[in-house]
């Protein structure tokens, strides 16, 4: 299964709102689909795609009403895969964010079909806030959606994550399937805010070698949790990797091994952001990002040590 | 489940390729997601839509190059839209387009990523399709797709169909529901090349009752397939309707009324297109649909003769 990332310090309470109410669910709504997004809706999750793509935007000058598009528009595309990727054919889920999974609460077809809803109105948000744009900004921000969530992103690396078990011959490695589960996301969060507002190719750059960091690292921290903390401090379900076969870099390299290499991930992560940082200045609040990473990768180190 | 169109009688040869290689499947492509694509790709159905959305885009003065990705892209909307239909938790069909459906040749889940995969290229083709162009056209173009295709369209009208049998107190009709599930498709099919070929408000509103009519012509029509016809004659599974408790407009009112409505829907969506042809002649390509429209009513007609 993909990341899903604790709540960050402070979310800003403007972002809760719009997660909650950006998708409106008229009262003519056939009650399944109606119930299944409401839930959904309900529980945002950490929301800090959203808080990162919001920070990012009007780090790159974009006006509020653009950021929060965005932001809102990459948070419902994450919590719609984490909707598709809970279903029975996928990883077969009971509960996420603390509370049953939609699919057991209003059946599979309204899953499903809440989670296109929030597809839906995430394209919609994000023409909103490329509209009126020129040219050559729409196509690099719309080749950066589609790179990132189309067949050679998201969805090939989970299709990877669930073939894993019964896949004939080599096998690709759980850090290359994560490039494609988790860093997408990341490098989407990261790099559309930044092509919007005009970065530099040298920017860009940068900031997709901090997605491939982070989002290793984020998926890395993911693995641990699921071997070493219980349903009770993660919200969802846990050791379901060992149990479904699945990639996990934790169980692959051994817990020591991948603490190591999640160290390594975070002293990558903050020389990138570095030499980002040195034409890029206002991009400082990224430094919380591998603050945070630093310390999950504490609480797991500590964890790790009481479940030795 | 939505109206399945037949073959028009002459579909372009560059659309049927465009709609094979739009999605270019990558090496790389995690085996069951490919396979899933390919045969998807393979089976492209009537692409009567497509060809619709083609002629209309011409006769809009959109380039040829914008034309095919909108055509193509609704013909990915629509295929994404049936292999989720087809699932299991939905209308758990076994055949399509005279094939296996997906889901039955490569499994639930590469069914699901594949029809995300269709969707996310569809958004791209569009996209291709809209930049440069003015704000106000982009945004209205991005409103239609998402009235059509998201939670007040082509989604809630799936939802009330799957949820008919258990919906408890009065039922929406079987012609409401396709308002949803048919109509939403043929709108975004007529309405979107005239929004981005700069279509009069007038005629926008002709479009959108054509559509109606049209809309709920087809799936009239489809309804009766699935009441009158054999497996063998129309490619996929028949009498689902009545064996899920599904909504159809045949089951509904009978046989010879479903019929006589075709017949009233026909008439009205003939006064809706004269009135549209005296301002816009170059629309005259869409008798051939109302004709279509006519020679399956007949088709049914003697289909209805013999079972009964």
């Amino acid at each position: 299964m993909p990341a899903e990332l604790s709540q960050p310090a402070a979310v800003q309470p403007e972002l809760l709102r719009a997660f909650a109410s950006a998708l409106p669910v008229a009262e003519g709504t056939e009650p399944g689909l109606g119930g299944a997004l409401r839930q959904t809706l309900a529980n945002p999750g950490s929301l800090v795609r959203a808080q990162l793509v919001y920070d990012m935007s009007l780090a790159f000058g974009l006006a509020p009403g653009s950021a929060s598009r965005l932001a809102v528009a990459i948070e419902y595309f994450h919590t719609a895969s984490v909707v598709f990727d809970d279903l029975p054919c996928m990883d077969d889920a009971t509960r996420r964010r603390g509370a049953p999974c939609i699919h057991r609460s209003h059946g599979e077809a309204a899953a499903i079909l809440a989670a296109l809803a929030l597809v839906s109105r995430a394209y919609a948000l994000i023409w909103g806030a490329l509209a009126g744009l020129d040219s050559e900004t729409q196509l690099s921000a719309g080749a950066c959606v589609e790179e990132c969530l189309g067949v050679a992103g998201l969805l090939n690396g989970q299709s990877q994550d669930l073939h894993h078990a019964c896949r004939v011959g080599p096998r690709p490695s759980p850090r290359r399937i994560a490039m494609g589960k988790t860093v997408s996301l990341i490098r989407l969060s990261l790099v559309l805010p930044a092509l919007v507002g005009g970065a530099k190719t040298r920017e860009i750059a940068l900031l997709r070698r901090l997605a491939v960091f982070w989002g290793l690292g984020y998926q890395t921290i993911d693995d641990l949790k699921d071997v070493l903390l219980r349903p009770e401090q993660t919200g969802k379900n846990s050791a379901r990797d060992a149990l479904l076969n699945r990639p996990n870099v934790a169980l692959d390299m051994g817990t020591p091994r991948a603490l190591q290499s999640l160290d390594r991930l975070i002293h990558l992560g903050d020389s990138a952001l570095d030499r980002l940082l040195q034409s890029l200045p206002s991009l400082a609040f990224l430094t919380r990002l591998g603050d945070r990473l630093r310390d999950e990768a504490c609480r797991l180190r500590v964890a790790g040590l009481s479940h030795s």
